[in-house]
């Protein structure tokens, strides 16, 4: 009998919780039958929930948690007190290997703490990096790190670059991924004092195809596969994609709607233009991983729908199979970077 | 007899020099009969396109440069050897006294360069930043400091943020403009290093409307009207709008004329969409100022055409008339911050 992966999946965490959360575990299930999901949360919720859906109940368990951690808490605290919450629980079902991966649509401070407070760091590795799918003109780019651990050292980077090579080359089919770090010109002698002191680490490391520097202005034309910066560019970087794309998108159809004749034209445009911007989303390939951890965790955006949860749970499977961290400590935690 | 306002500009800067900026200039000297524009550029150029058009003869003088300094040329050897380029010739005329702007399409490291080290910055300004305007969904937002000095100090964005409050109140007509520092979070304890000690000084700071912390994501909304960062940070908010920005019209353009149906729907909804992105575009309102220095530099996008060179000349008659340099020398230059 083939081995079965277990997802704990957070079933409180997010916008949509727990209706979508657990709309989004029953697709999976139902379309691989390897997977052994574990709904973490309060069971009456979940259980009322499931009630309403059939599907193969040996693939799916309920593990009660009484509570719930809230956006708006400090996660270091959050995670310390709330032994019971749903994302503690589920975090230390991977810790224990009870499961191989955890994903959660819940607060992302508590999951990046929790990551590293309960799952742990593989040995050797500086920092986990959280890292993002980006959609681009070709496709999706990693971006890597958008996590919370900020002013990071060139090590870091460089752990970085190789960690998000070997998820593009592995989890995304990627042959060979373009490694880049994020510079405001294309020159080696262009850059902060970070992005001085990697690029050259950068260039001289065997273990990936570095091409150079990307500028912003280069990122959506999915120029490079793995786009390398510390955490707050990342998250600049990732957050402004996200807010001029709603705008722009919220500008676009005040204007086409604005006049009677346009109006016409924006029903008779609507639908290839969704399926344009369908292509152009990246929740269609899952959650954002937190590598270099003891397992997997898989971070959701808060406002996941069913199809986001499928997908990151279909990720999970992929990334136990392609054995990614057996490739991260072999290639990675015994790099001489961590020897600084 | 009202005094004229004299503006240096790069006849041979960008990739439409020499025709597009002549096109512009001329329109700004039929809009204003105030104004003395240099065109600073190869006589022969700059004349035989000159001839193409009708203006009043004693608002136009053309400035013989004999060199142009290319945008893959090394900026700082660039404008110590080529004394004879028009971007050292034209920043030299404001040094002198002989302009109070000047404006150029070419090449940005340059002009950052050499309003540095020609023009020179105003006694107790540490650094002058670049700062172009971004739009938002309410306007624009001046975005400072996109420069080329990274690794800015707390004082430096202090100093930012003044600057920046009396471009957008006395220039742009803002009243009371509301500051804010870019952050990955909106609570105070959240960023690195840098966003950390700056935040309690822009707190504490009486002579600016300070809003607290913006992340990335709400930037496009236009929730803060001056957005203060380090450079690095900057250029990659810039440029990441303008790639977006592109990529995303050029996805959507594919989408809606991908069917037969949608493509009569394209055409018809055509004139709205270009009316609303018209307004999705900073250019409009003139080039990026380099605030800080012994007189006005603006630089102006590398591919600009006539309306933007045009409104460039316009923002630096309003610069010179708001007097805006003798309010930054009085506010800033003996400011706390530069004495520490």
């Amino acid at each position: 009998m083939q081995e079965m992966i277990k997802v704990a999946v957070d079933a409180m965490g997010g916008d949509n919780a727990p209706a979508e959360v657990i709309k989004g575990v029953i697709n999976a299930v139902t379309l691989r039958q390897d997977i052994k999901v574990y709904l973490v949360g309060h069971q009456d919720a979940v259980k009322e929930e499931l009630a309403k859906h059939s599907y193969n109940g040996t693939q799916i368990e309920v593990i009660h948690a009484e509570e719930v951690i809230e956006n708006a808490e400090p996660p270091v605290m959050a995670i310390r007190r709330k032994k019971q919450s749903s994302i503690v629980v589920g975090m230390n079902m991977v810790k224990e290997g009870k499961a191989d991966a955890f994903i959660s649509a819940g607060s992302s401070g508590a999951v990046l703490v929790g990551g590293q407070v309960i799952v742990g760091r593989i040995k050797g590795i500086e920092r986990p990096p959280l890292a993002p799918l980006i959609p681009t003109e070709k496709g999706v780019s990693l971006l890597i790190d958008c996590g919370a651990n900020v002013d990071a050292r060139a090590s870091h980077l460089v752990q970085f670059a190789k960690m998000g090579s070997i998820y593009m080359e592995y989890v995304m089919g990627v042959k060979r991924p373009k490694v880049a770090i994020v510079n405001i010109g294309a020159e080696e002698e262009k850059g902060n004092a970070l992005v001085k002191e990697t690029f050259p680490l950068l260039k001289n490391c065997p273990d990936i195809n570095f091409v150079g520097s990307i500028e912003a202005r280069d990122i959506p034309k999915g120029d490079a596969d793995v786009i390398v910066c510390e955490a707050f560019v990342g998250n600049v970087v990732l957050k402004l994609y996200e807010g001029l794309s709603s705008t722009l998108m919220g500008v676009i159809k005040k204007g086409i709607t604005g006049s009677f004749k346009s109006k016409i034209g924006a029903l008779l445009v609507k639908p290839s233009l969704k399926n344009t911007l369908k292509a152009f989303d990246a929740t269609e390939y899952g959650g954002a991983p937190l590598l270099g951890l003891n397992g997997l965790v898989v971070k959701t955006h808060g406002s996941a729908k069913a199809k986001e949860i499928t997908n990151s749970v279909i990720q999970c499977v992929t990334f136990k199979e392609q054995e990614i961290n057996e490739k991260i400590r072999r290639n990675i935690a015994v790099s001489p970077a961590e020897e600084e």
